[in-house]
């Protein structure tokens, strides 16, 4: 597998959290005025902030959710219950704030970066104010058709995204992942069916909201991109290129790019995780500085998240994506800081230790 | 069932929730930029606040925490991990702001309020500077030789947490429950078992970090005290007398208050929720104002939630009580009145509707 250098160099940088700075984060947490254990995942996110950020006093101060827009040749074929324009529509809502993950973010004290890496629209400067403008390409071609992209076209989407992470890292950066995209729930699908073998109809969901009949075709539009396509599983930047799309590959390249700057990603749902999951193909180590924070209703994310050992801990039965469970994710983050940071320890308070 | 006249006025004063003030706080949902009901159990959070506070535009602007304290004499039978004097040590360690309440609260931009309703210890004023004195006995007698309390002493600690909830409700409030006392999920089990039928075993856990002899005894201790002291499961006040605790009776009390005055309430851990179980039983109307945050490590919690039809959101592996996982949860309430306050509508932001 050849891939171009930039991609070859992030993944090269990516390392492995250092075990002695973990134990050492944990002993700190058994210090302190609780059982043994007893604030659960919240240690364990607070040990891996430790290690991914090599800071033993980590703070979390900047907070950033990229939503990377694109469209999708895909939703001519009627996979959604939304028209390919709400695409655009809510680029321009995000910019204006108000979207669902512009009230989260604002919950989480998290600036909203909307990213249009490949919506087939030609936004006015005027009306677009904020946008980051990394346009590979207006829009994946339809993969019941054909290729979503040219193998070169992912690449760059992909870079877009370690550009992003790169030029944004910090030092208490936390990023988010999000998304828009009419249709996109469709490749998100394909791409675990093609990776797990398992069938598409187990891992298809209702997307925004389509019927049952609706649902049968969108897993037979699903099967016939499978079909016409055969991705290479084995082979990452193969199975975007045909049956992915531009967030999605930039979402991947987000992860590899902040893992390579050392800064903690929080992924939001289907999507998002399809992206994450690209990166962890290419990068195994990435799945170490992963948060997931919740389980969409779309089926197939629970294949994709135990296909990379992660494990949710939001249960709020979202499906909306745009980075919404990541927002919210954030926030425990933060929580487990907290604790971390905050909390006496046995001997400050004068409390008697466990047996 | 004879029950004293202020608790009988309080529950009388509980009332279902208008179920078009509900339904006109959906529509409101509905209209928003996103498909139908994908924002999920957010949603129905908004929905609940607004009934509950009767308040179309909801705010969540007074967050206070509850840490309910007292011992338990049953902590002699060695059903612990950790000595019984540690009560008061965390009562002192609350105070000073070091526990893990205090940093999850600061989190969630909450008040904690300590109150000592039965703990076995005088507080010196100069050292408990802020502790809310509202000692109804010192410690539950051991549960596994007799009745917890009295009627009469249950009952006082039952209006120990209505008086709360009636002098701190405002508009804007938010209550979250938490409690201290070694031994406590000894009485929690009891309160179960009793209440379920199924078998102690199934419904212990391994509280504050016991092993598996210290488990097994555990079990025993739970199994005497339901035979000795017999409580009528269908006298939820003779159950609290028998074979609950102080802290267990406040924190139902203070469910109650808070259902009377309006303000939707956060239940944390095993504890709590047999606090809350116990005022469900009175008066079942007060599920719809309760919000069940996390899922305890402690197994007989799943019980209890599913006995009143709560549907937990959290899920960290918590088993630390205080009101943890109700200040963490309380952020989420947070969240959901973000969204339903300020996400703009389809119309507000031009953007196409589903089919």
């Amino acid at each position: 597998m050849i891939l171009n250098t930039v991609l070859d160099n992030v993944i090269g940088s990516i390392t492995n959290l250092d075990a002695a700075l973990l134990r050492k984060a944990q002993r700190r947490l058994d210090s302190l005025t609780k059982p043994l254990g007893s604030l659960g995942r919240l240690e364990e996110f607070a040990v891996r902030i430790v290690g991914i950020t090599q800071n033993t006093r980590p703070e979390l101060r900047d907070k950033k959710i990229f939503v990377f827009a694109s469209d999708h040749g895909v939703s001519a074929e009627g996979v959604s219950a939304f028209p390919k324009e709400v695409t655009t529509q809510m680029v321009l809502n995000f910019l204006r704030g108000g979207a669902g993950i512009n009230a989260l973010a604002r919950h989480a004290g998290a600036e909203v970066l909307v990213v249009d890496i490949g919506v087939d629209y030609d936004f006015d400067d005027n009306k677009a104010s904020g946008l980051l403008k990394r346009k590979i390409i207006k829009g994946a071609a339809n993969i019941r058709k054909g290729p979503a992209m040219t193998r070169e076209e992912t690449v760059q989407c992909i870079n877009v995204g370690i550009e992003l992470a790169t030029e944004y890292a910090t030092v208490g950066s936390v990023f988010g992942t999000g998304e828009m995209g009419i249709g996109n729930t469709t490749p998100a699908s394909a791409i675990i069916a093609a990776l797990s073998g398992q069938s598409v109809a187990e891992l298809t969901g209702n997307g925004t909201g389509i019927g049952d009949k609706a649902f049968a075709h969108k897993v037979q539009v699903i099967e016939d991109a499978l079909k016409v396509n055969n991705p290479d599983p084995k082979d990452p930047i193969d199975l975007l290129a045909k049956v992915g799309g531009p967030e999605i590959a930039g979402i991947c390249g987000l992860v590899l790019g902040a893992a390579a700057k050392r800064v903690p990603v929080v992924i939001d749902g289907f999507i998002s995780t399809a992206g994450a999951l690209i990166a962890a193909e290419l990068a195994p180590i990435v799945k170490q500085y992963l948060f997931a924070a919740h389980l969409s209703q779309e089926r197939g994310h629970k294949v994709m998240l135990e296909r990379m050992g992660l494990r949710p801990f939001i249960d709020l039965d979202f499906r909306l994506g745009e980075g919404t469970g990541a927002a919210i994710g954030m926030t425990l983050l933060d929580a487990a800081v907290r604790v971390y940071n905050e909390m006496a320890t046995f001997e400050e308070a004068g409390v008697s230790e466990g047996s």
